[in-house]
């Protein structure tokens, strides 16, 4: 393997690319991956990647922490899902209908995750987010929906963390609480009218961007289940970022808490582009009466790569391996701070690492300069959003991780 | 090349994985490619496709003249496009962030497109306009949107065609008109308040699906401008179905009518899921004021496929070649229809053709019968959607056709 880039990267071809996209794309970059309010240090634009490793359009090499923003879930290029996603190239793709792997994927997914007797297939995780309250309000005839303060289900204009674009209607209908606060949730039902309420959604633990992560209590998890049994609203899960990454299941399974729909996208196909959702039969009818499609969603390219990331993350452990690469990294970068004298704070699960500085500002200036005295070092994180683990990480990546951490944390020192 | 399927069509497996998925899918099978209204001839499952042919799973080949819904406007698997999807697959595709394809992408719609200034990519014909919204909201500061009633512009809970799972509030911002009506737009302005319109979103033409296709009177176009003109209020185009089929670039082009945005997808890039949505200068500010994202909307691999797409089209004189191949299946199923004595009405575009039989009863009796014999023969249309034409389409699956429609037409007989 190349070694690591050093820290005199190269940025010309990443320069040249930005003028040129600042011309014919609005602020140069739209959504998720822009880099404008990241540090200078990050490249915008990528040319390969392979396993954990990313180079980007100048050649420069990372070991890549970010997974594309959790889709990576067995590294880039797994051979398995590439050779699915080929064979499945070969036959046929966007074709009059679904091909035969639909069926196969909808019956994997009602086997691996326990409250599933469905599912069906969109796009984007705010697709899937979307649909689960259309089917939950088909399934109630109720209109309002509690979702968490700060919590992200989506950029559809019911969901988007900025108002520029959205009305007031299209949030009219969604009443707040607090994340691991039942006490808010009991507030938020009575202000919303439990005759009413169609759902609760919520995530399996709290993971806003630019804040603490905070794994889910489990009473919280059961009192919003009887919360929901009592009121008659359906329990629903965004599994989109976390999902399958906790568990092979549900990931409130080892809670013991089933949901009643739950809405998957990210990690379950390895990169290529699908989204799920996946219901109890009591909501199976309220599905056949919304109307809901996509140009694309039926592909079956995804749908074969879905497959082969699904049977891969069980035959090679993946939960379980990223549990111990990320309780090494969460560990033994804790020690590092402590040697380098640098107070941090790790929350959340060690799948989805998350760091955060002790008197760090609200221009997050520590994180800033550890993420950029990273890539520099040639390993690529994020300052205010989690970091994501994949089943390809390995001791090797953790190292180089640690040895570029502790640049990382002398540049905050 | 095989022959083509006669009228004993060996239907097992489709029946057979039919009854997988009612297990494990609402309805077996959500959304426009569902089978569930249509005939019982129509297979719900693919296995192959290539240029204008589509194999189902039983083994059946037909002449696909649906083009998996508009998404294939070159023909399955044509070669530069799926060489282009190859060669970038092979570097990356999701990863940390676009590339470089991303950028030159982005400079050919603007090449192409009159009105556009700017490019912002997104996954679903359904994000296309719904982002449209949102920038004309967030430049315009006002809340309401004009449409034409019964136009489809996407499966969100705003513009769904069934009203099971979306609230009232979702539609509290919308106010209709009527296509090629000016006077009606008139008064949904007045209506909607003149201060309070963000945009009128149209289509290139009437293409509401089980209804006569209605081509757009230039009169009307240019008043729709003119109105917008004189409100402030931004012209939306959803191009998601016409798009590039009519023309190289915008489709009112012809006409000398400029858009304030549009939205594309379906043939952007010959069936790789991609949309894009395009702007004028003064709309660039607010597009990067909206937050919009999804976690494959910067997938390397159909940006590569849409650039090869684009330039096919062009090189291949995809709309003359439509035009022409449309032109003479209109004639000819025309005089055939005069011969067998079957008055029909064929009506919109022809690279898009809406065939509908005089005194058709509402549950499309005699659309059925003619879509069921041409399944018979071995030719996919469908009995109340527009089908669609691609640049593959030759005077031999014109042939093929009109072989077929004989038997169809005397089936309506």
């Amino acid at each position: 393997m190349a070694d690591i880039a050093t820290h005199a990267r190269v940025r010309a071809l990443d320069g040249d690319l930005r003028r040129r996209a600042a011309a014919v794309i609005p602020g140069g970059m739209t959504g998720h991956m822009s880099v404008n309010r990241l540090p200078a240090a990050y490249p915008q634009f990528y040319a390969r990647s392979q396993g954990t490793r990313v180079w980007d359009v100048d050649g420069n090499e990372y070991v890549d922490f970010m997974c594309s923003f959790g889709p990576i879930i067995l590294g880039y290029k797994h051979p398995a899902v590439e050779a699915a996603a080929a064979a499945q190239a070969r036959d046929g793709d966007t074709q009059p209908g679904p091909a035969p792997c639909m069926v196969e994927l909808a019956e994997l997914l009602v086997d691996r995750v326990a409250h599933a007797d469905w599912a069906m297939f969109a796009k984007n995780g705010t697709d899937a987010t979307t649909i689960a309250l259309m089917v939950a309000r088909a399934a109630t005839g109720r209109s309002k929906v509690l979702a968490a303060t700060g919590a992200y289900h989506g950029s559809a204009p019911w969901a988007t963390l900025r108002m520029a674009g959205v009305t007031p209607e299209d949030r009219a209908n969604l009443v707040y609480y607090t994340y691991n606060d039942v006490a808010s949730v009991e507030r938020a039902i009575e202000q919303a009218g439990a005759a009413d309420v169609a759902a609760i959604i919520t995530s399996p633990f709290r993971h806003d961007a630019g804040f603490d992560q905070e794994l889910a209590d489990p009473a919280f998890a059961r009192h919003l289940r009887e919360l929901c049994d009592r009121t008659g609203a359906a329990l629903v899960m965004d599994e989109v970022r976390a999902g399958f990454r906790l568990h092979h299941g549900g990931s409130w399974e080892p809670l013991g808490v089933d949901v009643d729909l739950s809405a998957w996208s990210k990690g379950i196909a390895n990169g290529y582009p699908l989204a799920a959702i996946l219901g109890r039969h009591q909501y199976a009818e309220a599905a056949t009466q919304i109307f809901v499609t996509g140009s694309f969603w039926y592909q079956a390219v995804p749908m074969a790569a879905a497959m082969a990331t699904i049977h891969a993350l069980r035959d090679e452990d993946a939960v379980a391996v990223m549990e111990r690469v990320g309780t090494r990294l969460r560990e033994e970068l804790d020690a590092l701070a402590h040697d380098v004298g640098v107070p941090i704070r790790q929350t959340g699960p060690v799948q989805m690492p998350n760091l955060a500085f002790a008197g760090d500002d609200a221009a997050f200036t520590k994180a800033f300069a550890f993420s950029t005295a990273m890539l520099d070092r040639g390993v690529i994180v994020h300052p205010r959003h989690n970091w994501f683990l994949s089943a390809a990480h390995t001791d090797e990546d953790v190292d180089r991780f640690l040895e570029a951490a502790r640049d990382g944390l002398e540049a905050v020192r």
